[in-house]
């Protein structure tokens, strides 16, 4: 799919990706979505993880495991897939017109845990690459949303992720977590769905880390323009992506730990199934992610699966002021630089 | 903002809206409202609705209306507005490209009813009037979501709304019948859905009762082109959306009447939590109403009020065979000829 032919003025060959990107990539998503299920049926203890295998008509398939009902989650879902066909959806070709008459192949792993106990938060990672005529790409990511504030938790989260960046590039760090919380954006709620982490998407060692908001989000929170960075391998960018993907359990796991053990009650459980709708509302009218698959004829059980197995919408609601609640609006659904974070520096706000 | 000087050839006088137009439309879409949430109150007769009044900063309000654990209803959400504003958003431009450039008027009454009794079907309706430039129209329609399958609730619900229609238009129930089952149709699942009823848009008397599947919908079930009809005055227009709003409470009330003191367990009220995830699914992925709602800044909190109190997602739920749930996929989740259907209709499927 991609050739020496490209214009070298625009396409320096440390661009192009090896002979065995694909197997590679593939198998990368694949023992990424063995850690995590292996790390995460341990974590929980009681229940294990059941899986699909699918295909899809078009090209592809994949394999979607779920555990349901278990001690620590009330659902997770875990999907790797690959997939590929004669040409990319609408919703990308405005990101990627390199890509428009070519096919396409795409692969990743992407998860959403949907904890039982309020204290412990919601988090969703995925990391996907891309290779479509003349060009190829890598994205994902990871967020974290709370449904109680604890900034030791965020913070936390971040520092983990700033390691796995900060081995690989300085820039990383920043850029794609001010993209993240600008992404992990809902306009029509002006909150961001949780404490963000990292996200970036078309990373094509091409020298540039970001390309300015998705047009889908007019109000986008950062509309700085970026330097470009010097070029990027493809290896560079895959050993980047790899130290993503294996810092999720390292993030999350500790958190987990900390909280599980929390008691709660009809308070703190029905403000957790209200703030899960917004995770619907997200998913549906936002996620790209979740728009790719549906728009190419993805599995749909697997694509919602990202949705939570109870949620609650109430016209209206209000946090008490002062409460715990309010403090998740105040502080923790905006952007804040949690890896500075103090008490003081909250307080201050 | 309409004047007499339209090219003549392609505007007949007929065509153009009285001056006090906006005035009278907004004034039966507020009466629509009260016959509405005064009948249901009187229908539930333990919860009654309470009032949010609001001003959009752009231009406009409205009056949301909510009646929250009730008897019948779980959440039963009825919304008057009125907006205004320099442009519409590009959902509506790309359907009604003669607006481009112009300011427009809007105004609305829209429901979604979500009972207790699984029994009791879930119901949608909404009419609109919009004037943008050159161009004014009339929409709306009334779908009816039921969770367990009763062939005669869904031939009275038709049979109630054909009769509006038949007083005003032979065409209206065929037409406006079939563009329902295409409109409320959730591609990803390959459902309807519900058992469908009314729908129109652009409904402006120039002759054209349907101007073919809306770009959102590209696995439209219905693609012929209908042809033109004489053209129909505002004051037709008008009287025939009239006609349609007040239709509502007769279609719907004897099927709650007949259908909320069937007794249930468990497995009705998972199954009925589980469909209206289907209804989250459409209105956020789909429905132009709710889309206009959020691109147009207009209230969340209203706009949302469509979505049920109380959902459940189930990864890769299927009904046991023969059973009501099962028939529910099989006959009512598919478009059928309910004003002629008989029991052995049902049976040859």
């Amino acid at each position: 799919m991609l050739t020496n032919s490209l214009d070298p003025q625009t396409k320096s060959a440390t661009s192009l990706p090896p002979h065995d990107a694909k197997a590679r990539v593939r198998q990368f998503m694949q023992q990424l979505q063995d850690q995590i299920t292996q790390g995460l049926a341990d974590l929980d203890g009681v229940e294990s993880f059941q899986e699909d295998r699918w295909e899809r008509p078009e090209g592809g398939g994949g394999r979607s495991r779920i555990l349901r009902e278990g001690a620590v989650f009330e659902q997770a879902g875990v999907n790797f897939s690959e997939v590929w066909g004669s040409h990319l959806p609408p919703s990308i070709l405005v990101q990627r017109p390199e890509a428009e008459g070519h096919s396409f192949y795409a692969t990743g792993t992407s998860m959403v845990l949907h904890p039982r106990n309020p204290y412990v938060p919601t988090v969703h990672i995925n990391y996907r690459y891309f290779e479509a005529g003349p060009v190829w790409w890598f994205g994902g990511g990871a967020d974290l949303t709370p449904y109680y504030p604890f900034a030791e938790d965020a913070k936390h989260f971040h520092n983990t992720f700033k390691q796995a960046c900060d081995a690989h590039h300085p820039e990383y760090y920043p850029v794609f977590k001010r993209w993240c919380d600008e992404y992990f954006y809902l306009k029509h709620r002006d909150e961001t769905r949780g404490i963000g982490g990292l996200f970036f998407d078309y990373q094509h060692g091409e020298g540039q880390l970001y390309r300015g908001p998705h047009p889908d989000n007019a109000a986008a929170m950062y509309s700085d323009s970026l330097d470009r960075i010097a070029p990027r391998s493809w290896e560079e960018l895959f050993a980047f992506v790899k130290d993503c993907g294996n810092a999720f359990l390292p993030a999350y796991i500790p958190i987990v730990q900390r909280r599980n053990e929390i008691e709660y009650g009809d308070r703190q459980r029905n403000f957790q199934l209200y703030r899960r709708g917004r995770y619907v509302e997200f998913n549906l009218v936002y996620d790209r992610g979740t728009i790719f698959g549906l728009q190419t004829n993805g599995r749909t059980e697997s694509i919602l699966m990202s949705l939570p197995p109870l949620v609650r919408w109430e016209y209206g609601y209000q946090p008490q002021p002062n409460s715990p609640e309010a403090e998740l609006y105040e502080i923790f659904l905006k952007p804040q630089d949690w890896i500075n974070w103090t008490p003081s520096h909250t307080e201050a706000k």
